[in-house]
């Protein structure tokens, strides 16, 4: 059904139409549009629009349509343009004429503006349990490996010794960023633009701070050429799912590396990993390959909508029906990624022997300097000593810890025969014992935090 | 089908299949998987792999999934992760073991490569029609009102006398710019992957040059660990359709201000107009909105397969997955709306006397100044002194035509009787005929280049 | 001063050396490096790596480098590859190899974060007065003419009458939300990194509460992995650029339309204005297209980093030294657009003629369906009606108001003598009542609310 | 100086000025625009506005501002916005009023068109000369140890064997690919705008087709209000900047990798490395993080222009002042990465033991798969056979080297003695002889079509 053709001398020409049509995607929207029509009616009676009576034969009308969509049930015909023209269509011939009355002091631009704002309230919701169980998995993996010590890395090189659980929790809290993103897209998406009709407020006293309790939004949009308009909040979901795509891009990157033959520190689970149709041997990390890969879509997603709204001249223009999808697809993406991704943690096996293999003393050059810090030395100093023991080292093709105390004080004097306790790797990680370092009693206190956290999520 | 079973001990977690299946979207490439899998088969007789009678039971096999393709008869199991497993499962359900000799010395990765190029050819033929055809409305529209006066702008304030041919056809060129790009994405799509087998190369002689003639290619690819994970073609296609896109939004933000009433000089048709759920006397440009919009749609494709490929590691990697959904979207995008667009400017109607309201005397300034040069005055010096004449005639409420001799006068002696036969829009019209200007016999040149490059393309 | 050549045995390639040095751009943190390391040196105290004579030695030092800086007087020297380096080669010249215990405990990694952090919290304090003083200037011209009548649009056609101030205040509240988001951007930047060293966590108890207390910072990042590679403040701050951006290009976009010679609602001030070097009597809003314009650039700035960020493997890589310039680029770019566009603001002219011109009485065809609506008519009924009174009036050439009432009679017996009352443009202000509307009771609790924040703002 | 204050009763306020001032950055046009003046000026004296005389001494002005520049001698005005009223000014000191003629019958809109289309053929020359020297440097790299086994890897998981050279060259062709990209977008900017004037083209007869053959243009412009907002050679020239940026990426990713330690198949040169503040021992990979992190910097340099472009209405708008920057920072951030990258290549240090520690005959399994085909069984069973024999290795905790016989022929008893003869990297990799493979002979003609390409260009 077409809500407006009085004027029109001419049919639409059918692949306008289709151009034009949302319904195929906007058809998610639903049980949204069906709940703010409801609300609308209430809103009409209040303005005596519309009798108790005919609210209720409305509202009567309006479930059943629910139903009909629940029990996949509805059918479409070829003039339904988009989600709202298909409800109204259908209530009209459940109920008949009154079906009519629904649409007074509203239009489709506030009314598309809260069904969306609703849906991405549910689906922050949505997420954000995603988000926790992915953080729940990465906190249960590094507490029962928390101690176990492995290779530091900055450049991709070995830089100095740190521990399992560390590693592990420092893709934590990047979620929880993303957690604090989704809950400010919610915020922007909880301000109800209802009542603003097509651009200068509704004509009729529908009470709207009753219409947004009824809702569930927290405050009323302030004005309503900008309400009509104002995609912030599915921007605001976009830029939050693109940062989440960018942290699971940036875990995949590093477990994609750990699962290789030659760093082999974790192995996937065959239930988490794909194999080859041409060689036999293969096992692939498919699932961390295609997460690092959706960072690209999810950003495109949000790139592609903030250019659209680039320059838009006025409040509400037709360039706005492109908010949707992106979002959709990036609400699909991360709601499919963010599981795999939890089932990915809990099944990865560990080889602790090839971190170990990988613990050379080279990790403790900056231990040495500490060493000759605590002798006296300034940082500075001590840091080009070190230097150059690490490339004496290389001549002689011999690990720092091989290197003789003589061949030590050839390069400085400071270095006495208590330097061999340095070649630790325990005693490096004790030393960062300041919050967030690697020590394990720093650990402890930043597993503590993240358990609180995870507590407070469960109890919400 | 999972072609990859063997060496895997546990199921692939059911989310993880989900994940991994590119079924849902790359089964649009069944025609070319089809037909590269028959040419395979002809290579693995020249390898002897295969006997011409096996081969010939193959291409039977073949042909007969290609049918239940088309005649949308196809089963699809849910253990079917992409169209390659999908064809070969069905070729083997259809002709027994022997199918499972199709899959001999070649690779997904090679597979998909040729597949996805040999459509990306198919579709820039597509387009190339959709935007010729775009360009003949515009052609025919312009022969129509060649030498119609109207305003032209720079920053969208009135500048010269400009013709409604030579604007429309200022929108002919970019597109031709556009053809250019798409014939280069094609050039880039042509080189053939085939034989590249997983990475290494195949190992069995199909004679590759035989497959790309077979095919329909120009060229090989040069290396194997390239030619799996090249998708430079599929960038080359997005940012042709991302030009394309903007130079579209570009002619959409021009009409939809002509088409205000402040503007009028143009008056969209019915058939490709719109209204309004709420205002009964709205007829909106929905059909030029969405077109601005989807330029940052096609925007937000470019900018993700980018970001995907950035910094991939080597050969093949899954990521590479995501090249064929923004390419997907991209081509229906612009295969709708270059159509729609070409329709609206079709039935665009004219208002000739809206634009002639607007041909103020302001317009002629440029032309004031030139007087002064051929009057023998520097440049500089007549520009300075016509901002002054314009000045005063703002001061005196008047239009430059309307300036009396004596105050032009005031301002500068050079200003004689004469002075007046500048105040026409035709002399001013007349006067810019060098190649690309809008005199009428410079205009007549521009339509016959445009009428050269549609009667090539319609030759072709 | 290079930090670190001590294991080399040869020269950086002198292309290398400009290639990676970030001194060009980052000089810009001297006052925070200074500030963090005399916080840092403070540090070292508690960690009784330096006495407080020392101490007071280096921070004098480090004062004097500051002085040295803020009169344009610091030498740099090729070598100098970052400000870090720069600011302790200077130190160390100063005050002697004690300046080489400065770098004891800490890391450039952390250091530079850190640096970075606090100026971003800075930029966005700044960039926040920039945005009230935005504000302020929409709000004094919205109340200036609060309740002038204009035409509102949709689709950039006639939908309804809304007032100067209600359109004005339109362009208030999208600022007030990128107020919210530099907020969020300046609390992600309020974590310290500091005492994260390079990876692993410092090996000296500097006291990380006592530091982050000194250089304001609100909390301590959590784990020292993360907190080296943690740029999701830069990236907040960009997203918060550029949705500031994208507000700041759709009032350009509107005011460049309405001050087009055809709609000439407002003039630009000459100030304001600039010519061209060609014609005459042009008056161009070069200030306004630039802003629309910076809108790609700031997009371009968030898409940058962002794929920079995407996929990368493990705490600090060079990569990230990408981050300052499009940080550094935003700010510029918006602490300079935004008193531009304040300016325009401030001294617009109002063309109120001109707009009410542009109120025909189309812009009450909305008017005319609640007249039959509460006539009792459901509205989607009336509404067809009107459309029909639309399509008659276009027909016979005339205005809604012209048309008889018997030619309204033909139509709807509903329409009865009192239908002239509706032809009011006033009348249809004044419907628009509830929260948010165009009526004059609903703007003034508009005007209150943004008085309400920029008093907050101006009290904070 | 302006050159357009006539009209205007005020003066630009001062931000104003700042914003709209273009000299920071098109002062690097001062070259292209000075030769572009020189032509202009015998196209007036084509046209009779200037005599030979007047030509000649214009001219001699011109190259005395030339020489200014060139000798970092010229002196700029705070009011010179841009450089071309900078070189009209400072002309205009020199040879007095009769420079106030060379503006005649041109605008800036033509003259930055054509000054920025000069330079970005000059900009494509020299980018390709950088990409051929690094496709030298790979070229020179692959032939030292052409066939060097090493291992091939998708899903960075061992695959099947490669040779170094095979590898080497993979990073070859995309560049090739760059070249071409360049040389479209030359062929973008090799199309002379100049003659357009503002928008309707020149009032006088400068005869458009000598002007670009002086210049060196191949083709004109066709529509004057095309030719002055066409950007598309802008834009072409950032793709193919952002497409060189990824595939430099890419290689650097992978180098990355191949210098870690657990990889450790390459060694940067100590020129090409950088060293840590804090960690002695470091060796950093800093020049390839930095190239690998530049390509979202060239990404967002495209992406900014592409949304600045779209929507923009007309003819010239002032948005198009913002195409310059991120071109100028694509052309200086290729042309300083291509050549370190260069270095990096040259300098390589390989460490062939390291490659065939990791040659586990676990590559060899798809040449497992082959021998069991050669035997008669169709592939898929091979597949599968030998996906059971590498379960049974992993089982047995043995290579598929180590396996016995009977271990082979408890999963196929197709397995028979000579199936040991697989176990060889040299017959592997003998077998992919086809073009494209990693066969000697297949990279003997590679090699040679790489030469071929490198011989055309430095023959050019």
């Amino acid at each position: 059904m077409k809500l407006w053709g009085g004027r029109f001398s001419k049919q639409t020409d059918s692949l306008v139409q289709q151009f034009n049509a949302s319904l195929p995607f906007d058809i998610r929207l639903y049980d949204e549009d069906i709940t703010a029509s409801i609300v609308w009616t209430q809103g009409l009676v209040r303005a005596n629009i519309l009798t108790p009576q005919e609210a209720k034969t409305i509202i009567a009308g309006l479930e059943q349509v629910r139903t009909e969509f629940q029990q996949d049930n509805i059918k479409i015909n070829s003039a339904d343009e988009d989600i709202h023209s298909l409800v109204e269509r259908r209530l009209t011939e459940i109920v008949g004429p009154v079906g009519g009355k629904l649409h007074t002091g509203r239009s489709r631009n506030d009314q598309v503006a809260t069904d969306f704002r609703l849906w991405t309230i549910g689906a922050v919701n949505q997420l954000m349990i995603q988000v926790t169980g992915l953080q729940k998995a990465l906190h249960d993996r590094a507490k029962a490996d928390l101690n176990l010590p492995m290779p530091g890395y900055t450049h991709l090189q070995h830089a100095q010794p740190v521990t399992w659980g560390h590693w592990t929790l420092s893709h934590f809290w990047p979620l929880e960023r993303d957690n604090q993103r989704l809950a400010h897209a919610q915020e922007s998406a909880a301000v109800l633009p209802l009542g603003s009709a097509a651009l200068a407020g509704t004509a009729y006293p529908v009470d709207r701070h009753a219409l947004a309790k009824e809702l569930g939004f927290k405050v009323l949009s302030q004005n309503s050429l900008d309400a009509v308009s104002d995609r912030d909040f599915a921007a605001d979901f976009l830029y939050a799912a693109t940062m989440l795509g960018l942290h699971l891009s940036r875990l995949s990157e590093q477990l994609i590396i750990f699962s290789s033959s030659e760093f082999g520190f974790v192995s996937l689970d065959d239930a988490y990993s794909t194999g080859s149709s041409l060689m036999p041997q293969k096992k692939n990390p498919d699932t961390l390959e295609l997460t690092r890969g959706k960072a690209g879509r999810l950003l495109g997603n949000l790139t592609g909508l903030l250019a659209t709204l680039k320059g838009l001249p006025s409040t509400y223009d037709k360039d706005l029906q492109e908010d949707k999808e992106p979002v959709f697809d990036a609400f699909d993406t991360l709601n499919l990624t963010l599981p795999v991704m939890a089932g990915v943690i809990q099944t990865l096996r560990l080889r602790p022997q090839r971190m170990a293999a990988q613990l050379d003393t080279g990790l403790l050059a900056t231990d040495l300097a500490d060493y000759l810090v605590k002798k006296g030395l300034p940082f500075r100093q001590a840091h080009e000593l070190v230097g150059q023991v690490v490339q004496l080292g290389e001549e002689q093709d011999q690990t720092l810890a091989e290197l003789s105390l003589a061949d030590l004080k050839s390069i400085s004097d400071y270095f006495e025969r208590d330097v061999g306790d340095m070649f630790s790797v325990t005693t490096s990680l004790n030393s960062r014992s300041e919050p967030g370092g690697t020590a394990p009693g720093a650990m402890i206190r930043q597993l503590a935090a993240a358990e609180e956290i995870l507590a407070a999520r469960s109890a919400s």
